[in-house]
């Protein structure tokens, strides 16, 4: 069994964005080892349709599998959105998205029932937020608001910027208009939007960062399924990057993001699993 | 020879922007018909490597030559930078890309010999433009910007907006305090945001549309090598459209683009040739 939890923790996603999910799992898991796949050849999701979202995300599964993981968490909205429930059946891992935990967590934290939902024009498009939210309580009004500028903003690194306080203003109106009193952050670049975004909304609106809630029910489920990482702690953790481009400017990014240097990152032919 | 003057011309882009090439070759060379391809299950090229673009371009004109195409158009800049040599060299019909075009325009129109160029990361990150522009004259200065927030900004059909107006501003700064008297619009999609930029950059900076001087040259190479199509322009011309991905967003993009409706879209595995 101690092989099994020494196994590393496959994460991965449409590109960087996912690495929010992977910082919180190494802040609350700090002694599991990841394993982090970036499609950055074939970012972004966000705009890409149900079948081929699935097809890529299969592919992303088989690779990861070579790495010998004993658990995967989807940290893509949109790839939760899209494939989650189809490759949930086919594996015999377990495998967690970061739709369920958000919005989970969401239900919980809403006190008028009125939730927003802020992500990219496919995940709102798939309805999967209201559709999960609405199994849990179907009082609850959820209003979605695809926000494209705001991957590319965050991108820009126009984190605190005039230009995004404006986006976002317009972006947010309409589920400030409807007395929202919870919002969740349904893409994974959105929790470095943080500060900006609750100077839009205001003090009165709870803000659900998916990322977080992943991490922590990502504890739980190893627990429950004794897969924890007991490991000595005096050796190091390890992890891994992998891309399926321009490793280089990858490494960048994860390295604003994250409190290490990313020094691993190896670029891989996806297309081939 | 008729038959062969009669097939269409190839057309390609990683998605929608190349509509902008397409639609100037559609008023300039009204005889001709077009195989339109945007690489929509990939796109944006703008943030990906050589290797890769270049493996997908290769995959695009294998599509293309099974439409027989007399000619291909790459109406993507980042496509025509990393992959147009390469290409051209494969194969027996003529190819131009979007590059060259604009560029040996603007070096006709620049007097103080200071040229700005705008794009996407990977376009500036070539030196396309700038290699191209110092071969034609090494004493023009060549000042490149990416410009990663005007191409979600379109999609969004912020064309004439406020936040537009600020971005742009910003992206344009360093251009202007160099004093550029041309500007080349060096992505696909840049035209269609030519009124604010010229409000930027007031009356005395020429702005290069290369959709344009593509479209001229075209007409040029195909009388050049008795390729024009003679057909009797009472028949109607034939406009088909191929998408990897999404093919109602497309249409939809389309239609607002062009001068009638898009009905023939269809969706082909691109990943197959």
């Amino acid at each position: 069994m101690t092989d099994r939890c020494n196994a590393p923790i496959g994460v991965f996603d449409s590109g960087v964005g996912g690495l929010t999910v992977a910082r919180e799992i190494m802040r609350n898991l700090p002694e599991e080892n990841i394993v982090y796949f970036g499609d950055t050849a074939r970012v972004p999701y966000g705009s890409k349709s149900r079948d081929t979202v699935l097809r890529y995300s299969r592919q992303i599964i088989r690779f990861l599998r070579t790495q010998e993981v004993k658990a995967i968490v989807i940290a893509c909205n949109t790839a939760s959105a899209y494939a989650l429930d189809e490759v949930e059946k086919e594996l015999d891992i377990p495998i967690i998205g970061v739709v369920k935990p958000g919005a989970r967590v969401a239900c919980e934290v809403t006190k008028n029932k009125k939730i927003g939902v802020i992500a990219t024009e496919a995940t709102i498009h798939s309805g999967i937020y209201t559709n999960f939210i609405k199994n849990q309580d179907p009082e609850i009004q959820v209003i979605g608001k695809a926000c494209p500028l705001f991957v590319p903003l965050v991108e820009e690194g126009w984190l605190k910027d005039s230009v995004t306080f404006e986006v976002a203003g317009r972006y947010l109106r309409e589920l400030m208009d409807q007395d929202i009193d919870t919002l969740i952050l349904g893409c994974t670049h959105y929790p470095l939007l943080r500060s900006t975004l609750r100077e839009v909304v205001g003090d009165k609106v709870s803000l659900v960062n998916p990322a977080y809630e992943t991490a922590r029910e990502l504890k739980e489920l190893l627990k429950e399924q004794n897969l924890t990482n007991l490991q000595d702690q005096k050796e190091a953790r390890k992890y891994m990057f992998y891309v399926s481009d321009l490793a280089e400017k990858f490494r960048k990014f994860a390295d604003s993001i994250l409190p290490f240097d990313v020094n691993t990152t190896k670029q891989i032919s996806i297309e081939e699993y």
